[in-house]
């Protein structure tokens, strides 16, 4: 059976400004991959109601899992929720439940549980809250579209609820052959390597540093003795040594 | 006027699994702000043919510019130039220019210039050259898709090279009141100045560390004065110094 699919979508104008880094993409790829779950796509898109709902709609459609980082906080700029709802036809309004985690948080600390705040539990209906360890205000699963924090710390503790409610596949495994010749004189033996083994993935990743080239050769796969095997093969070809 | 639009397409298996991470959407989105050009969305997709050739029709049906990096290299996994080829119905071959540049630049450093190598040649018919001044390997522009290598030494070339040819707008610039006041209290007021600027974008971005917290609070535009004046405004509104 394949592994299931996921596609992560990132929301939010800092990250296409440049003003921000986007880290959560990489950081969920690492986690997908040791999940059994392909991660096939990732978009950022800017903080726009219909740009949200057009590419919820379009991920969910095409991919067995959507992830989205960003635009859940409580100010002006945070629409998620709704764009998310919009995309599903599911009403928004502010959940008890999470109404109620927030309200004991701001307590604690203190803090005034103004209307601002209150705009952090407005949760579509039919969702599935997720926990958040850090700053209690809830992500959501509706459909198969999890909806995650745009601040790292966060986005990792509700990847770390969710990956486990799902079903993942196999975990994908690489190896990798690190060499001092030019891609260009490896891309023939990998390439006829690639051939022979159309269920394994393989690809050149060239490095230049302080005057040394070469490449990394990667092999990915399922089974770690047989990538070994395939990686072997490759050494030999090109007649230098795998340890 | 407003700004010419663009969008960033991330072509390459390895940042979906997560071993490498991509570094050169921010690089664009940060030298595409300061030239006044948009950046409106960015996608990654894997070393699947049909996956490149929709994502390329699709964003440079929408955008005024599209820029690519990845793909471009010698090996069998090296196909975004077929790719993009075929988004635009334009037939790819080796192109004598390109085969010149490469067969030199081999001369030069004394390696083979095989078939994997030519490949580097291929170019879609009608397009016009990028200079690759690191590796020689030429990227090209066809239509308003402007190709590009992965490398991030050789992206940030070539991307020195196609700028100049792009007519900007007025560059974007921001304007950024710092606060350590939770996001939750400073909304209102922050929202409220949104509604009464329209014209300018309002972004918070919460911190929090070494059990400090607070928000970034970004106003964005092209005029520098206006946005001073701006933040000045909501310095008072929320009771803080603005220098």
């Amino acid at each position: 059976m394949p592994n299931p699919t996921a596609a992560m979508l990132v929301i939010g104008d800092e990250i296409l400004s440049g003003r921000t880094k986007d880290t959560n993409t990489n950081y969920l790829a690492c986690a997908l991959t040791e999940a059994g779950v392909d991660l096939k796509e990732a978009r950022v898109v800017s903080d726009e109601h219909d740009r949200i709902v057009a590419a919820v709609q379009e991920l969910s459609k095409a991919y067995d899992h959507v992830f989205t980082s960003g635009g859940i906080g409580p100010t002006h700029d945070d629409i998620t929720a709704d764009a998310v709802g919009a995309a599903f036809d599911a009403h928004v309004d502010i959940r008890e439940d999470a109404r109620a985690l927030l309200a004991a948080h701001y307590e604690r600390q203190g803090s005034e549980f103004n209307d601002a705040r209150k705009r952090m539990a407005r949760i579509p209906d039919g969702a599935t809250l997720i926990d958040n360890p850090v700053s209690v205000a809830p992500g959501f699963t509706i459909g198969n579209v999890h909806v995650m924090a745009g601040v790292p710390s966060v986005f990792k503790a509700m990847v770390a609820t969710v990956l486990p409610t799902i079903t993942g596949g196999q975990p994908l495994l690489s190896e990798t052959l690190r060499v001092n010749i030019g891609e260009g004189d490896v891309a023939g033996a990998f390439g006829d390597l690639a051939l022979a083994y159309p269920d394994l993935s393989f690809g050149s990743y060239p490095f230049q540093k302080d005057g040394v080239y070469g490449c990394n050769l990667v092999v990915r796969g399922t089974d770690g003795a047989r990538l070994k095997m395939v990686v072997a093969e490759l050494a030999k070809a090109l007649g230098v040594e795998y340890v």
